[in-house]
């Protein structure tokens, strides 16, 4: 126990250290956003996401070049009892779909102009059954969560997309969210991508909540996550180090990046929801984030789908502050 | 009045007459959609939207490759009432910044890869003050129905997009509103773009709808709209006689082809909701249709910009069934 709760306190740390949005830059795109050529605030959300863009690309000038999509990939022991649809193997089929550009995430990227990388953490190496043992030891876990910093630095990218596959990984996000959140498993659990059986999931989560207790949030995750859950909070954290503008996924993703915000409010500051996902713990989280996605159309997939489907509004706030006309250049009054 | 009496007939009975949906394409995607490598129904809405693309587009590989918007300018008699925080001169600026490509709705639409054009019905040359008379006698109201189907007609689209630039128009909107649905002022009305004084618009609203009472969809359009609303009812019109797939902007855009909906139930399936503005008289209009707009990011701009920013999603919608592999291509059972 003493490795993960030195974790909570070496990530707190990191977080406490943590460059701020630029906030000059920031200032400088709500200025233009004043003076454009519409009435001040008629776009809303699409001006507030140009600015929260500006404060953490660092310029006045935003914009979406080169979005990069990380989508970690790990199996679950927990998958061994029924909770999905689907069995255990269709993970690694999936990891190969993504990584030969056939699966969905791959095309959604491809329209929005991203690239997407598989970063598999644990494919076929499944985690502990989070009902009976901890997910991952302390060792693994640490080291899945540096796979996740890695894989971030290694990017040259000017936002970051996270995503995830793994069957079983809903049980997993339910069982974190349940933990973290002190809420039942009846609150935190849905039906996922492959719609097995309710009550066996939410039996799942019972007991892996019975099992943990209370919990640190890095602790939580190790305990009740899985490998991919905890390299989304290893990425998650190396972004917001490296004040990179980062979009979550559905439910998966939220779940796995939620303790970092615990641990340090304003750890997210840094990422937008892409979507609300059909997921009921979602909902949950995103409240506790205080985040309201950009999209809200019912989808349920994973694979850093929702969260490419909202790139292409993020490069529309940004033109739509960086190339409209001001009032002055066209000789009206505000 | 038995001339738009009988506008009101024409139109029906020429909806009466129009071409359903493509169904055989609509239901190819739908077993397309079953077949790619996720779980069944995981995509939603979005799956929804490439079987909705497909009806109206005949084709079982839809895809947005020429999207077009048509923004229908005028000017309105009510703006010289003081209901709009700006003068009315502001709409002829206006066209000339959406003319020359430096607007927010054409920065959106080089971004979105559609093209955009101005069709000025009426701009300079301001209706009648519906708080007091009808904003268009029919010869006029008539002609500007056939403007909209018209520049439909001129187009080389698979999609359209539909919105409008004119200053007061949204009272207008509130007023048609009001009398379409028998709703009171209050409930119809918020601050539109240019927030001059929200009592002085419900007040013009109010004494509109007294003003008319009960009348037919068309009828309403005429004498509480403007020429800009009447263009884009026959806009709407066209498209659905053509089956051309529609996104209808926010507030002044709904309002203006509701009539087509009241007068045939059906005549706006070709058509979805871009997005949710922040106007009242637009949540109980997009009930009224049964529409569920894909944006909800509280814009109230106007000039087409929510329904461009949804366009996006129609593109990934169909992508994501059409360039996706199959799970028989990829050697799994579903």
């Amino acid at each position: 126990m003493a490795e993960p709760a030195g974790l909570d306190r070496q990530v707190a740390h990191l977080l406490a250290g943590a460059p701020g949005p630029h906030t000059g830059a920031a200032a400088a795109v709500a200025e233009r956003a004043r003076q454009v050529l519409r009435p001040a605030g008629a776009l809303a959300r699409l001006d507030e996401l140009a600015e929260w863009l500006a404060a953490w690309q660092g310029t006045g000038r935003p914009a979406v070049r080169r979005p990069a999509a990380l989508v970690f990939a790990a199996d679950h022991g927990v998958a061994a009892t029924g909770v999905s649809a689907y069995p255990a193997e269709v993970t690694a089929a999936m990891v190969k779909a993504l990584r030969e550009g056939v699966a969905t995430a791959c095309v959604l990227a491809r329209q929005v102009g991203a690239t997407l990388e598989v970063v598999d953490v644990g494919v076929g190496d499944p985690t502990g059954d989070l009902t009976r043992e901890p997910a991952l030891d302390p060792a693994r876990f640490r080291a899945c969560v540096q796979a996740g910093r890695d894989a971030v630095a290694a990017l040259d990218a000017d936002l970051l997309v996270l995503g995830e596959m793994g069957i079983g990984n809903t049980t997993a996000a339910a069982a974190v969210t349940a933990i973290l959140l002190g809420r039942s498993a009846e609150e935190s659990t849905g039906r996922g991508t492959g719609d097995a059986g309710l009550a066996r999931k939410r039996a799942a989560v019972s007991a892996a909540r019975r099992r943990v207790g209370a919990a640190s949030p890095m602790e939580a995750l190790r305990q009740a996550g899985g490998a991919e859950l905890a390299a989304l909070a290893g990425a998650a954290l190396e972004a917001r180090l490296r004040r990179l503008p980062l979009v979550l996924d559905g439910f998966v993703v939220t779940a796995a990046v939620t303790p970092l915000e615990l641990l340090s409010p304003g750890a997210l500051a840094n990422a937008v929801a892409g979507h609300r996902s059909a997921e009921p713990g979602h909902q949950a989280l995103l409240a506790r984030l205080g985040l309201r996605p950009l999209l809200d159309l019912d989808m349920r997939l994973g694979e850093a789908s929702g969260a490419l489907a909202a790139v292409p509004l993020l490069r529309l706030a940004a033109a739509a502050v960086t190339e409209v006309a001001t009032f002055a250049d066209w000789g009206l009054q505000r």
